[in-house]
C-alpha cells in the first residue's frame, strides 16, 4: 500500500473533544500527517487519484489515546500479585520477579503490550523501566509511538554516574529513532529512589540533552510522610529544591497534593498523569483532579503497569476519570466527558511533550487515529458521540489504529505483530521465571 | 442441535470464585442444567454418544454474570444527558423523554440491552420499568434470564390500587414464562414515589403471590435527609416500618446507609445491588460494600440503566467493585478479586432470588455460562484465572454464551437477536422522540 496518501472515508470523526463531525467525512492523510477533513458531499471523483483508498463507511474516527503512564513489560507479571498493600506486593511479589527479568524478557513483555494496547486504541504510550533498548526495538516493531525512559534508581556517586552514562548512551541511540516515533526522556523513579544529587544530575542532564524528564510523585500519602519527615517538604517541593522542575517534567500520579503543590505544578508548567485505576487497586487515593484542571494544570492519563491495574485499557481510565472524580466529590458536573476526553487525546499528548494538534484529527498532526464500530451497541442509538465515547465505547468497539498514517490494526486484525509468537514467548518466560519469593 | 445433552470442552473452568480449574475439561450440560465437569485425562471416546459435542479449546468457561440492578429499555436514552446533578438529570432530559415512550420503544430498547448483555457475558438481569410485557416479550426471544418487576410509584388509593392491578396481572402473565427463564418480583421505586400505604399493600401482594420484591433505597444522600425529614428515619427504617422487609427484598445503591441501617439489612437479609458505575456517575457516593460483607450482608452487583452509566458492561462493575473500595478506604486488601467475583456471580444469583448452586458451575446449576477467549492479551501470561478475569479480561474477550444450554452467542455472533433490526429500529424511535425539553 503507498502510505504516502491516504484517503479514510468514515462515517463520522471526533476532530477533537470541542469538534465532532457527525456525518461522513473523508481523512486525507499525506506522508504521515492529517492534511484535511472534507466533509458533506465529497464525492469519490474529487479525491485525487493518487491517494489510496479505504472505505469505513460504518466508522467513527477518533485521535488516538495517549497512554501517559505505564512500565509496558510489566505485563510479564500480570495477575502474580493482588490485594496487597503496596509496600508487601512491591517486596514480596514484583521486586523478586523483576530481578529475574532479562533483555528478552522485556522485548517480549514489551511485545505483549503493544498488541493489548494496539487492540484498545493506544497509539502513543510513555515507559520508564530496564532493559530499555529490548522495549525500544518491540516498539519500533509494533509501529506504536513511545516516549521512552531507561528507568534511573542512585543515591551514590558510582551509581549516579552509571545511570546517567545509561540514559546518555540510550538517549543517543534511541531519540528520534523509527522515523521520529520513539522519543527519549529522562526517567529518575521517585525521590525516594533518587538522591538529591541524582535529581540534580539528571536535570543537568536534561538541559545539555535537550530532553524533558518523567518522574513519580507523590503516589502514596506515605511516601509523601517520609519526604517531610527526611527532607522537610513534599516530594514536588522536594523536587523543586533539586532543579528538576526547571526542566519540562511529567509526574506520574500526584495523589497526595496540597495547595503549595499544585502551585509549583501550574508554576513550573508540571504535566501530571492520572493513572485513576491502579491508584485505586494499589489503595493509593484519588488524585484532586477537577482542582488540578481548574488550575490549569495540564492532565492526560496513563494505565500505569499491567502488574497494578491489571489491564493497559485507556478506554477504563477515560472512563473512570469522567466518573470517578464525581463519585468522589459529590459534584455530577466534575470532569465533564469532553475534558476527560482532551485528557486521554490532545491533553495527553502534551503532557508526554508532543507538539500542539497532536492528538487532534487537525491538519497538520501525526495520523494517530483510531476507528470505532458506529453498529457497536454502545453507539446506538448514538445521538451524543463524545458522549458515547466516553461513558459507554470500549476496547471491544475498535475496528482500526494508524499511527503517523500506517495501520497497525485492520478489521481488528494486527498487521505488525504476531499475536500467537508473543503469546508463546511470553507464557516460556513466565514460567521459567517462577513463582515469587513471597508467595 | 439437541439441546438436551451437550459436552462442552473447555480450556480451563471457573466452577466458582473459590474453585478453578487451570486444565482442559469437559462441561457435561443435561437438560439446561450442569450435569458434571470432568478434568483431566477425559477421552471423546468417554463421552456418551447422544451428547453433541463443542469444543472450545481455548476458552475458558466461568458462570455467567448476573446483572442485579437495571431498566434494560433506557438504552433508547444512552447520552442523553450527562455531567448533570440527578435531578436536573431526571427532570429535565430523562423524565421529559419517558413521558414519550411507548411499548415499542420498551420492546426496541429492551432489545438493545439484551443484545449488549450478552456480547458482554451477562446471561440474567434484573429490569424494573414500564411497559414490562414488551419487556418480558423482548427477554423471552432474547434467551436470557430475566428478573422483571413493573415499576410501582403510587400514593393515592386509586394509583395504589392501579399499580397493585398491573403487578398482579403481569405476574399472571410472565412469572415462570419462557421456560422459567422469566421470574417476576414486585417493584415499587422507592420510597419517595411510593407512600407508605403502598410499600404496606405491595408487602401484602408479595407474601399473597410468594414473589420477592425490588427497590431502590439510600441511593443520594438528599433522600436519606428528605426521608428523615418526613418519616423521622432513614429510608431502610421506613421500609423496615412499613412491613416491607419481612418480605425477601433485593435494595438498589444503599450508598447512604449508617451502622442501624446495616444491622436492619443483615437481620431481615435484605439483598443488596451495588452500582458503583452509576453511583459515580451521578455523584451519589460509594457505597459501604466492605462493611456490608464483613456484616455477611447479600451483595451483587449492577449496571443501572444506560442513562446513568452509560453502558451494562458487568466487567466494568467487577472491576469497580474490586478497586473503588479499595481505593477509598485506603486498605489494598478490601474486596479481593474472588469476593468481587463472587458478588458478579454466585452473590448475585443468590441477591436476585435464584435457587442455591446459580451462579457456578457445580452440578445441578442452571447451564448459564460464558466464555473467554484464552488468547486475548489480558489472559496471557495467564498463571491467575480469577485475578484476570476480575482486573484484566473485558467485554471484548466474550466468545460464547449459554443461557439454560442454549447459546446466545456462538464465536461472537448472536444467535437469537438480529442487532441490525434492533439497530434500525432503535434508531428510529429514538428520532422520533425527540431532543429532551431541557436540551
Amino acid at each position: 500500500m503507498n502510505q504516502g496518501k491516504l484517503c479514510l472515508s468514515v462515517g463520522a470523526a471526533v476532530i477533537s473533544a470541542d469538534e465532532v463531525v457527525a456525518e461522513p467525512c473523508q481523512i486525507l492523510i499525506r506522508d504521515g500527517r492529517i492534511e484535511a477533513v472534507w466533509r458533506g458531499g465529497t464525492t469519490p471523483a474529487q479525491i485525487p487519484v493518487e491517494y489510496v483508498r479505504v472505505q469505513r463507511p460504518r466508522a467513527v474516527a477518533i485521535p488516538g489515546l495517549v497512554n501517559c503512564h505505564g512500565h509496558a513489560a510489566m505485563t510479564l507479571l500480570r495477575g502474580a500479585g493482588d490485594d496487597l498493600p503496596l509496600q508487601r506486593w512491591l517486596e514480596e511479589r514484583i521486586f523478586p520477579l523483576e530481578a529475574r527479568l532479562t533483555g528478552e524478557a522485556v522485548y517480549w513483555g514489551t511485545l505483549l503490550a503493544c498488541w493489548e494496547m494496539i487492540r484498545s486504541g493506544t497509539t502513543c504510550f510513555t515507559d520508564m523501566y530496564m532493559w530499555m533498548d529490548d522495549a525500544a526495538r518491540a516498539v519500533a516493531e509494533s509501529g506504536l509511538r513511545g516516549v521512552l525512559s531507561w528507568g534511573i534508581a542512585a543515591s551514590d556517586p558510582a551509581g549516579i554516574d552509571r545511570a546517567v552514562a545509561t540514559s546518555r548512551a540510550f538517549a543517543d541511540r534511541w531519540h528520534r529513532a523509527a522515523d521520529g516515533r520513539i522519543t527519549v526522556t529522562l526517567g529518575p523513579h521517585a525521590p525516594y529512589t533518587c538522591s538529591p544529587e541524582c535529581l540534580r544530575r539528571v536535570a543537568e542532564l536534561s538541559a545539555e540533552l535537550n530532553l524533558p524528564i518523567q518522574i513519580h510523585l507523590s503516589e502514596t500519602w506515605r511516601e509523601v510522610e517520609e519526604c517531610r519527615a527526611q527532607f522537610g517538604r513534599s516530594p514536588i517541593a522536594h523536587a523543586l529544591a533539586t532543579g528538576l522542575l526547571e526542566r519540562p517534567v511529567l509526574a506520574a500520579h500526584c495523589v497526595h497534593v496540597d495547595d503549595d503543590d499544585i502551585r509549583i505544578l501550574r508554576e513550573k508548567d508540571v504535566r501530571v498523569a492520572h493513572n485513576p485505576q491502579s491508584n485505586l487497586k494499589l489503595a493509593s487515593g484519588v488524585a484532586p483532579v477537577p482542582k488540578l484542571l481548574a488550575e490549569g494544570v495540564t492532565v492526560g492519563l496513563g494505565t500505569d503497569g499491567a502488574a497494578s491495574n491489571n489491564n493497559l485499557d485507556m478506554f477504563e481510565e477515560l472512563r473512570l476519570a469522567a466518573t470517578l472524580h464525581k463519585g468522589v466529590s459529590g459534584d455530577a458536573t466534575a470532569v465533564p466527558a469532553a475534558d476527560a476526553l482532551a485528557m486521554a487525546t490532545s491533553a495527553g499528548a502534551r503532557a508526554v511533550f508532543l507538539p500542539p494538534g497532536h492528538g487532534t484529527l487537525q491538519p497538520g498532526a501525526a495520523a494517530d487515529l483510531v476507528l470505532l464500530d458506529l453498529d457497536s451497541p454502545h453507539l446506538t442509538p448514538g445521538d451524543n458521540l463524545v458522549s458515547d465515547i466516553v461513558y459507554a465505547a470500549g476496547a471491544d468497539d475498535v475496528t482500526d489504529v494508524y499511527v503517523a498514517g500506517r495501520c497497525l490494526l485492520s478489521n481488528r486484525e494486527l498487521t505488525t505483530l504476531d499475536a500467537e509468537r508473543i503469546r508463546y514467548e511470553v507464557r516460556r518466560i513466565r514460567q521459567a521465571m517462577g513463582a515469587p519469593g513471597g508467595a
